[in-house]
């Protein structure tokens, strides 16, 4: 593509947190352009700034309600789709669009899992048919060309625990079990009002103990099995992991290093950094921060990213980029987030 | 009464935040005995440390559902019932109890207002028959004598600012509106899951401005008009009210002085403080603590109570102490707050 | 100007946080250039993603130490400085940048105030020579030419206070005195850790009521005396003001909207909102959104504004982009937040 | 002793955050008399309340500077002294007040360590003379007998870690090194201001990672290696650690059920919960909450106490009620915290 062409897109799911996101990244992109925001039919006509009256003045698009009926008018008008529906939701809608030769950018969970009864445990519906074709969308290790018809966008987690361990992999000791301790923000959650994410009931507190859907995710995108438990915190966006590895034998400092720089030299969104990273220094940025102490054998990673946008929307984005050739960054790094 | 008789209590509405507060209170309080909790019938024989586990191996009480055929059993078993419960219900339970012979100190809105018309356009039911007759239990104001069938327990931002403005309103110049410009925590909003006290969704900013129910009752406690506007902020608990006022030609500072100390020299739970109060020095305590200031002719006060304790479950049972002629802190100064 | 132009700039007090947002929106702006970052000379040779790691990778600026040597060298190389110093610093180093040819933004209270006695009484030193002819920089109320060689860039404070309340001035009753509550986050109280604003300290509380440096900046800036009472609230960033004022007799709504209309229809900073703005809505962002309510003779301003952008960095950008006759939203729009 | 006897007691470093909660325990406990208050010169004379307003009405205690002429007054007065000093401070004066036959509750580090090398290298001074013979207080681990000159606290992290892991030390592999992940609130960096503590400053993160001087003390209490990981959270006060531990081959659940009950059965203030436990359930009061889950092999367990109190003025309460054999909880299950 040349940088004149614009790219339209639809936004499935616009008004739930990363949708909204997602929205203004395309808003500011360069070579993205918004053609249609759709929300619940409770929504119709709404501007987004109605939910969002930070984007008052800023982004007035109006919010639509779908239906299948519009299925050929948005075939000739948009070229990509960006799902941030519930997975099952995206299960139904994703063939559709790709039916209809639209690209889908998916942020569900419905396509991730390559394993069939995985899938159906971890999401309690059958693995939808295309499963087992479509790319995982891990950034900074996948390589989409501008042929795929659907690409699944990790979940916010994964993407931090894997591009965290998988640079290093090699070097683990073969009976290792990676440790995932995270702490996420309650924007995690979701927009809809539920007992345990209301103010006065927040605090930091584990939760799906060695039982959360994204452990199988984080399994098959480091290749081996891992132990992951997730933390609900009081703060508004943001994941911080703390990872815990057994190294192999006689594993140096410098292989370390040079592990993560064969994976990431090239990578801007990916920071190699000095410190333990603190939510604060990625909210509201498309950057993975991950720092890294070997202790005798043993390995302890710190790694954060924005759950809304490097764990979603910045990395859909960032997918979209690479499928278009553009560079990884563009329109990533000077955006704020709206929330 | 003597010191060792034990009263016996029923709370309805045990599970809310107000609830839960008045319960504890009342399970360390030395005169006074938890014999029911009632809470929704969702919650039937579930401990109160399912729903606060903070209360756990300190306060394990049952909750219980509520239906009238309980009625003539809780006559002969309790003599004060506290209710902390929708409005609506409140006006429809006290004069059951009452009839049972059982002292209601109720928290709702139902029979605070004297004026039926005033009711009806704030509360949206008519005026309860008993309110008339009921005392306001503004707690450094009234002098319960053991002989009310049903006291009317101030809401929280009435308390603050009536116990603020109360005892210098001779002082005011007579075309003086008083403008009551309040901050209440989310706790004020209730346990209920509610899009706008959702953890993401909470932050600083106005809501019914010159419109909220509890500017009647301000104006009735007062006794003038007053313009007040409420705010949400982002803390769990606490009500911090900046209050303006126009002074008379001449008063002087001693003036104020004095005014205030012929009112609360003798209250141990108002504190007349010299610097302007945070919510946090009074968040889990049954203080009020005001502060005072004039500028020219114009008074600005700063007082700041705790919603749940002062502004609702402690004043409660200041007020239960003054009928039964305990000490009025009995019970209050040392207990911590749940929530 | 042309657009293809670049103006290079220098900005000292980098490393604060006025000064870090300053410099992160210089970076992102297609007009203006950061070509110099002046910080402590504690500071020399850091890069300021070493203070702010959120800007690793997107901006690693070197801060350097300023020392007058560098005056003649700065002259040939910059054509605007921000100053985002300490008052009594502007105002030495101010002069000394005009006389070298150097277009000067001053985000500091040295040059505000036009009463000699005043700036005495509300910043202990003398004022500063040039004061008398330097504009004061309400954005939406200047009209730069391009030939000032000094302007003075509001507080933050006074930045809400007086965008809601000139446009109704004329309004007003004649005796009336507006009353300005506001809350600001803790990084109005600049970087340097001290007690007040230790994490464990913060909390909602009043503090240099009716005394703050503030008020004669506000009552200069509205042209009328003003009650002004700042607090400190929990949370990072943003200013949220509720203002009473008395009408005259006999306004109308209209004439309100028609005041504000006549101010802001043609500035797209400044947002006239239907519901009582939260600081969440401008955090992050250059806008100032207002929302006002009239009750009987009565109107209530709610205004909010992100204190370190609108109320100090984004407004100076605002006037610099007036100045060079830039649309005043260039470079303003999209960018997000450092801190 | 007898319930009569008032035991009378002084505070060292009472204006510290510990200092206060121990201040505030001892002024409600039945048994215990605060005699004196000692804070810094700075604060003579001045009430605890100047500095914690939320105690002023309660609690007026004076604080006093301490000089060591006031020693034989001391050794007279009090029977018992709580350290709630920086550890050098404590290192030097314990022995002084143990040669008088005061007994010392040493909330510092300086006597927990048993390994001189260890002691040199965590707190740079060399282990004071009488740690070789001083009692490690975990409170449910401990028997105090009253005969005991100096009693070392155990800090707040090693508190958390070791009534988790103690219980099923014996179930765990050979080779298992127990991985501590803790989460503190920002109480536990003291009440100096400080750049890192700052409001704004504030966000979670890792710091001290596998090199904090708790390691050691963690190791000692367990009786094995451990890896140790604290970070900061955006929270007041309370620490959450998530635990992973591998278990010895065929540990079946109910043998970790039995070890915890074997432990925990009788003691009321270790509270085996069902669910994993939030900080909040735990802030303000004395009780650590342990949760576990095993997953195969894998043991984790989630563990929540209240930094100032379980891990620290509570804990020092408790061990002196134990030491003149009280109760455990007595003067513990109602009071709230200060801060």
């Amino acid at each position: 593509m040349t940088k004149q062409e614009t790219i339209q897109c639809a936004v499935f799911g616009a008004s739930g947190y990363s949708g909204v996101e997602l929205l203004w990244l395309l808003h500011n992109h360069p070579n993205f352009s918004l053609a249609y925001a759709f929300g619940s039919s409770a929504r119709e006509a709404e501007p987004i700034s109605a939910l969002y009256p930070q984007l008052q003045g800023r982004c007035d698009v109006l919010l639509q309600a779908w239906h299948s009926d519009l299925l050929p008018q948005l075939a000739q008008q948009v070229r990509v789709a960006f799902l941030a529906l519930p997975h099952e939701a995206s299960a139904e809608l994703a063939p559709l669009l790709v039916a209809q030769g639209i690209v889908v950018f998916d942020l569900s969970g419905a396509f991730r899992l390559k394993n069939p009864a995985v899938h159906q445990e971890a999401y309690g519906f059958a693995q939808p048919k295309l499963s087992q074709t479509v790319p995982y969308g891990l950034a900074e290790f996948s390589q989409l060309n501008g042929h795929e018809p659907l690409i699944a966008v990790p979940g916010c987690y994964p993407t931090a625990a894997a591009l965290a361990i998988r640079p290093i992999r090699q070097l683990l000791s073969d009976n290792c079990v990676p440790i995932v301790n995270a702490v996420s923000g309650v924007s995690g959650a979701g927009r809809k009002a539920q007992p345990h994410t209301s103010f006065c009931e927040v605090s930091l507190q584990a939760y799906g103990v060695a039982s959360h859907r994204h452990q199988p995710e984080i399994a098959q995108a480091v290749g081996r099995d891992v132990l992951f438990v997730p933390h609900l915190g009081n703060f508004m966006r943001g994941i911080l992991a703390t990872i815990y590895l057994q190294l192999k034998d006689e594993v140096r400092a410098s292989a370390i290093e040079d592990s993560y720089a064969a994976c990431y030299a090239d990578q801007p969104l990916v920071r190699m950094v000095q410190k333990p990273p603190s939510i604060q220094q990625v909210a509201g940025t498309p950057f993975c921060d991950i720092y890294y102490k070997q202790h005798q054998q043993q390995l302890i990673i710190c790694v954060a990213i924005d759950n809304l946008l490097k764990g979603a929307a910045a990395q859909a984005l960032q997918l979209a980029n690479q499928y278009f050739s553009l560079p990884s960054t563009t329109g990533l790094l000077q955006v704020g987030a709206v929330l």
